[in-house]
């Protein structure tokens, strides 16, 4: 099912985006201040009950079925040197993956979600963007629509990850594009480049932005022609989520930067998302600050692959438990406030 | 059973404190290094897992029985108006822990802990100690013997925390005794004082201050004339924790004050034990500053009750399936870095 008819229709859908249920959120907050604690007490364990309440339209929200979709990509810009490891490690870990052996499948297994991995055509990578667009409008579309379509209308939480040697250097470039500064203040060490490395990421980064310097108020042009299929996949997703009313958790720097073209377009495109955490990358905490989505957790974390997400899963099941296992103060005859 | 026969006792076994397991801790860090991610990408999930070997003396370490203690007591200082809530909310709560309604028993279930609740004397709060010690050596040794007492050594991890209205202005006399600043560096709103009483609780933790002026040099005085009978029982866990290989989670503002007195004493007393996260009450995080212990998690929690401890359980039990349950590069026939 081709979820897009074109680029613009694309286009046209981030523009056009439902917005929350405030009634749901206010039948939140409203249970919380009459729930046994000092009101506003359980900090943002109460924000993200009501956040879940207001993009699933619900009250009480719920998180039966949260699935985690890890989406895998080849990027053609490893061919600069840009990542410690090689470009083969990306159809490994997939089988990784799909063995069970890598941290998300355990911290999945944890948070009671289940797992999906969505490989992108991992023998075909993207184009080194320092040559020409990593894709086209058509590979873009593609990897957008596989990404759309892995949401499950059927679920209460959509977490989203990412695995593809070379992709932090084309989330620092999607960055530079969309919020300046260059390579230099968003290039990383990635999974752990040394100094030399660094060095050269940011020079290819750099090179990148130079040669495709007239897209950098097009957000969407910038994705395509700075990103990676797995990157639009997650930017797909997001969108489906928010059309089907299931709210997102964002995991680290890249799945970060695959959406950050959303909130280009329109500043209320990712009110549905949150940020589960912010990464030990050196991107993230700025790219975050840009957007306006503050952490929910700070674990120097820097995995990918939705580890991130996974842990903060187990913040919003411990939230909700709280949001509907509680007594009111006239239930279990507490004093309330004088 | 009596563990301290003498509060001299109890100060000497301050000073005599058993040291981690080098050899477990280093056993997790090498298998840490061989599983399939990139050195060190799990950040404080890899390290709260050596942590927890150093700390039991065991490689893998284990979490199969986890115990949050909280301990309730209440303070004659609130007759000076120093607390949003009357006095009997803290029985009032505990009968609350006990029907199951409060949120740390749906966060207890979250985190598949046993919650224990030990009520200290409600009927006999401390002595106001804006007029005099708030208790004595024995009344002090009691209540630590009581919490020493509730550390089961066949538990894998314990939490502590505490109910008890007005311990956050015993809390926060006792940092400023320790630590220096006066009330107006320690005292916070607690459960939610407005200006008016914000400045009444200055001024009040200021009196005492200057009732106990001979006593800032003496650590475990301070939390005699200062403390609460809750938060001496939280010392004596937090001993009997080190003694009986058993790591510890401490919860908000009020238990590290608790422990403040044990890092006084000796530098290094504090090592088994983690911030489980920072409170947004006002004084916690220089709290944790002056104590060299970085909280885990900054959800603006501030409810107490082990509240914040018991959501840290779940990222440790997250680290530690990571560990127990990844494939190493060979397993999985993953590439290292070149």
């Amino acid at each position: 099912m081709a979820s897009f008819a074109s680029f613009a229709d694309l286009e046209a859908c981030c523009l056009d985006l439902p917005a929350g249920d405030c009634a749901a959120a206010e039948a939140v907050a409203g249970r919380e201040a009459s729930l046994t604690k000092p009101p506003g007490s359980l900090g943002r364990l109460e924000d993200v009950v009501a956040w879940l309440a207001r993009w699933q339209g619900r009250s009480p929200p719920r998180l039966e079925r949260v699935d985690i979709l890890v989406f895998a990509g080849n990027h053609g810009v490893t061919a600069q040197g840009v990542s410690a490891y090689p470009a083969e490690v990306t159809a490994q870990m997939v089988a990784n993956f799909q063995a069970g052996g890598a941290a998300i499948n355990q911290l999945a297994r944890a948070a009671a979600a289940n797992l999906h991995v969505v490989s992108l055509w991992l023998e075909r990578p993207t184009a080194d963007f320092t040559l020409e667009p990593a894709m086209d409008e058509a590979g873009f579309l593609a990897a957008a629509t596989r990404g759309y379509d892995a949401v499950s209308p059927a679920c209460d939480l959509v977490c989203v990850g990412e695995m593809g040697i070379g992709n932090t250097t084309a989330a620092a470039a999607m960055a530079a594009a969309l919020f300046g500064g260059g390579a230099m203040r968003w290039a990383g060490r990635g999974t752990g480049l040394d100094e030399q490395g660094l060095a050269r990421k940011r020079a290819v980064i750099d090179r990148a932005l130079a040669r495709h310097a007239d897209l950098i108020d097009r957000p969407l042009r910038v994705a395509v022609a700075l990103g990676g299929r797995e990157l639009a996949a997650i930017l797909g997703a997001v969108l489906a989520a928010r059309r089907r009313s299931i709210p997102v958790l964002l995991d680290g720097f890249v799945a970060t930067a695959a959406v950050a073209p959303l909130h280009r377009l329109n500043a209320g495109a990712l009110e549905h998302a949150l940020a589960a955490h912010v990464s030990a990358e050196a991107g993230h905490r700025q790219l975050l600050d840009e957007l306006g989505l503050p952490p929910l957790l700070d674990l120097g974390m820097r995995l990918g692959e939705g580890s991130g997400a996974a842990v903060a899963v187990l913040v919003l099941r411990a939230a909700l438990a709280c949001h509907l296992g509680m007594a009111t103060f006239a239930q279990a005859k507490v004093s309330e406030r004088p």
